[in-house]
C-alpha cells in the first residue's frame, strides 16, 4: 500500500498571520529556541519525514499599519536554526530554504554539506530565487532582479552546487597514519566552472555529503518554476486546489523530468496544506473562522490588494469582490482568490482575512474527514503526502500529531516507525551518483 | 586578582598538520560531529570562555605532494557547526570566523543574531578579510582582492552589520494579543546604508541579538589589521613571541582605540598559544618533536617557502637557512621564521617541520612551567589570557583540561565556575548601546 510522506512547513509562529493572537498560542516562538526544539521533537515522535523552514531575506514590505501586526518581522535564520535542531533530534529531515539569487554557491554547497554531515544525512535544500524586491535592496541591488534572469541563474547555481558536492569521491579519505597520506588526490575533482552567471573554481572544502546530495526541494508553481523543478526537483510542494488540477500539475512536472533525462518516479509531491482539526467539521470551521478574524482588516486588505495586483481598499468591505482589471501581478495568486470568492461566496472582508492569513489548500474537519481527504489524494495519486501548515502553535501541531497522525497510522497510510536514518531513506529516494567518480 | 580568559582555538583535527598521525589522535574529527560535541563539552566543564572556530574558504593551495597529506581539505562550516554545538552546551562562548570580503553583511548580521539568540548570548564574530587568492576564485573573482580594498570594505561591513543588529530596540516587541499590535513601529529603524562598497537598506529581519552585539574578535596582526582592530575589536588574538613585544603591541591597539573614541579598557588580549604538556619539560619537548616529525618534508618545505616568500626547496635540508633576498611576502611571517631559526639554531628540515605545523607562540612544559609562563604574561599585562591550540585531539585537549586548568585554578588565576551566562559576561565586556535607540 502507498503511504503518505509528511513534512511540517514551518514559520516560527505559524504561516498564519493571526496565529499569535489565538488563545493559547506561543506568541514568542520566533525568539524561543527551546520551544522550537519541543515542536520538532514532537514531530519526530510522530515520525514526520521532515521539518521544513520557510524563509524571507527581508522584513516584508507593507504599510506600517499592517506591518506592526505581523509576527513575521523577526525569525531565526534557517541554517543556524536547523543545525541547532539537528543536535536535538535523531531522524527527522531538516529542509532549509536558501536563495540562488542573493547567496554564493560555494557557501550554499558548503553549508548544506556541513548540515548533512552534522545531522547524519538529514538535510534538504528548498531552492528559491527570491522574488521579493525588498530582499534585493538588502543585497546591493536597486530593484528586483528580472524573473528570467533569476531562473537562469538558479539553474546554473544548481549545477555548481551539485558539482561542488561531488568534489571528493566517497572513498577519497584514506587517513593512513603510517604513510601520512590523508586522501587520494586522484579522488579530488576541481570543478573549474565558468558560466554565464557564475565562476567558481572549487573544490569544495568538505567531504561529499552523507546523502551524496541533500534532497532537492522546490515549490514548482510558476512556469519557470516548473521548468526548474523538471530539471532538478526531487520534492515539490506547490499546492493545487483540487485533485484533478494536482494530477495535471504533476503529470506536467513528470513529463519535464523525462525530457531532462530524469526518472519521473523519483519525484515526491507533497503539497502545502493548512490543517485545522475539530471534534466536528463545524467546530473546525469555527476555529478557522476565529483564527481568520484575528487578522486585522488593515493587514488583510493590503495582502488582498497585493494578490489581486489592484488596490481594493476603496470598496465596501462587506460587499462582493467587483470585476478587477487585468494587471501584471502573479496570475496564479489572482486566479486563486477570484475562484475562492466565487466558490465560498465571500465578501471583501472575508477574502481579506484569507488573503492576510492563508488562502490555499486546506483540510478543515475531524481527524476522520481529514484522513479521508488525505487518503483520497493519495489514492488518486494527486500527491505522495503533504507539507502540513499548523494553524497555530503549539495547539494546532498537537491536534495534528495527537489526533490525525494516529488515524493515518490506523489506516496503514503513515509509518509507525522510521525505517531508515536519512531524509532520502524516509522519502524513498536513492543516493545520487557522483558526477565525476563512480 | 586578575584572571585569565581561555579560548580554544580549533581546527577540527588540530591546527597542527601532523596531528592526525599522532598516536591516539582522532583522525576523522573533521567528519565526526559527536567527537566535536565531546570536545566542547569537556572545554565547557573546564570553564573555558569560548570555543573558537578557525576557517578557510577554499581547499588550501599547495602542491599535490603536500595537499594529500593535509587534513585541512575537509572541515565543517562554522555556522552550522557552532549552532549544532550550541544545542549541546549551556555556557561556553561560540566564536565563528566569517569573511567580510566574500559574504554579504545582511547574511552575516542575520546568522550571528540567530546564533546569539539560539545560544542565549554566546556568539562572537572573528572578522577576517580572507587574503587567500584561492578563496577569491571560488567567489567569482579572477585573483586576490587588493589588501587595502579588503580592509576598507571590512570597516564599512562592520558598520553595516552592527547597524543591522540595531534594527529593533530591545523593547520593540509588545506582542499585545488584545490590540493585535506585535511590535512598536517607532522602535524599528531602517538602516538605508549607501557606502563605497555596500548598499544595504535593512532592517534586519530578526530581533536585536541577546548580547546586543555578538563579541567582535580579530587577529589584529598586520598594519591594516591593527587599524581595524583599533576601530572595532573587543578581543584580539595575534600572538607576539615575547612579553615585551606583546606589551608594545597591545599599547598600540589601545592607543588606536582611544583615537577611535573607544574605551581602551574594553579590550581582551588573548594570544593564540600552542600548548604541549608533559611530566617533565624534556618529555613535553620530545612530544612536540615527535609531532613535528609527523609533518612530511614535502609539506613543510612548501609552507616554509611560502612564509619566506622564496623557494628554499633547493637547499640542503640539513643545513642552516641561508640569507633570503627581500620579497613581497608577509613581513611578519618572514621575520618570525628567520628569528626562530636563529633562536633555536634550526636546520631547514627542522624549520620546515615548524613552518608546516606551527611556528608561533608555544608553551611546552609541565603543568607548573606552563602555568608559570601564563601567569607571567598575565601579571606583566602582556595578555588577558590565551586562545589555546591543542597539539592533537583528544589527548592534547585532555592534558590541558585535566592538568593545566586545575593548576591555574589552584593559583586563583582561572575561574572554577561561570559567573554569568553570556560570552560578554565571561569576558567582562558590557552590552553595547543601540546606535539608534537608548
Amino acid at each position: 500500500m502507498r503511504r503518505l510522506h509528511l513534512g511540517a512547513f514551518m514559520r516560527p509562529v505559524s504561516i498564519h498571520t493571526g496565529a499569535w493572537r489565538y488563545p493559547g498560542a506561543a506568541r514568542d516562538a520566533n525568539f524561543n529556541f527551546p520551544l522550537l526544539k519541543r515542536f520538532i521533537q514532537r514531530l519526530e515522535a510522530a515520525k514526520f519525514d521532515a521539518f521544513f523552514m520557510a524563509d524571507h531575506l527581508a522584513v516584508l514590505n507593507m504599510p506600517v499599519a499592517a506591518l506592526k501586526r505581523s509576527h513575521t518581522v523577526t525569525s531565526f535564520e534557517p541554517f543556524t536554526l536547523l543545525s541547532a535542531l539537528a543536535g536535538a533530534t535523531e531522524r527527522i529531515g531538516l529542509v532549509a530554504t536558501a536563495s540562488t539569487t542573493f547567496d554564493e554557491p560555494y557557501h550554499i554547497a558548503r553549508r548544506f554539506a556541513s548540515l548533512d554531515h552534522i545531522s547524519g544525512g538529514r538535510a534538504g535544500w528548498n531552492i528559491v530565487t527570491t522574488a521579493n524586491p525588498d530582499a534585493a535592496l538588502n543585497f546591493g541591488y536597486d530593484d528586483e532582479i528580472d524573473h528570467d534572469e533569476r531562473y537562469a541563474r538558479a539553474r546554473e547555481f544548481y549545477d555548481v552546487v551539485t558539482g561542488l558536492w561531488d568534489s571528493f569521491a566517497d572513498d577519497a579519505f584514506i587517513r593512513d597514519a603510517e604513510t601520512g597520506i590523508y586522501f587520494d588526490p586522484a579522488k579530488l575533482r576541481v570543478l573549474d566552472h565558468k558560466g554565464k552567471y557564475l565562476s567558481v573554481r572549487g573544490p569544495l572544502n568538505i567531504a561529499r555529503p552523507a546523502q551524496g546530495w541533500p534532497v532537492i526541494v522546490q515549490a514548482g508553481a510558476s512556469k519557470a518554476g516548473r521548468a526548474l523543478a523538471g530539471a532538478t526537483a526531487e520534492v515539490i510542494f506547490a499546492a493545487e486546489s483540487s485533485i484533478e488540477r494536482a494530477q495535471a500539475f504533476h503529470a506536467d512536472i513528470r513529463r519535464r523530468m523525462t525530457e531532462n533525462g530524469r526518472d519521473p518516479e523519483l519525484l515526491r509531491v507533497l503539497p502545502a496544506a493548512f490543517v485545522v482539526v475539530g471534534d466536528t467539521v463545524e467546530e473546525a470551521k469555527a476555529k478557522r473562522a476565529h483564527l481568520d478574524s484575528l487578522v486585522h482588516y488593515d493587514s488583510g486588505i493590503h495582502s488582498l490588494s497585493g494578490m489581486l495586483g489592484h488596490d481594493v481598499s476603496g470598496y465596501d468591505p462587506d460587499g462582493p469582490l467587483p470585476e478587477i482589471p487585468p494587471t501584471n501581478a502573479s496570475q496564479s495568486a489572482r486566479e486563486r482568490i477570484v475562484e475562492l470568492a466565487l466558490r465560498e461566496n465571500l465578501t471583501i472582508r472575508e477574502l481579506a482575512a484569507r488573503a492576510g492569513s492563508y488562502s490555499g489548500l486546506a483540510f478543515v474537519g475531524t481527524p476522520q474527514t481529514i484522513a479521508d481527504q488525505m487518503q483520497e489524494w493519495l489514492e488518486a495519486r494527486a500527491s505522495d503526502g503533504f507539507n502540513i501548515m499548523f494553524p497555530w502553535l503549539p495547539g494546532g501541531l498537537d491536534d495534528f500529531v495527537d489526533r490525525v497522525v494516529p488515524e493515518l497510522q490506523r489506516r496503514g497510510i503513515f509509518r509507525r516507525e522510521y525505517e531508515g536514518s536519512t531524509l532520502r531513506d524516509h522519502l524513498g529516494l536513492p543516493r545520487p551518483a557522483n558526477h565525476f567518480f563512480s
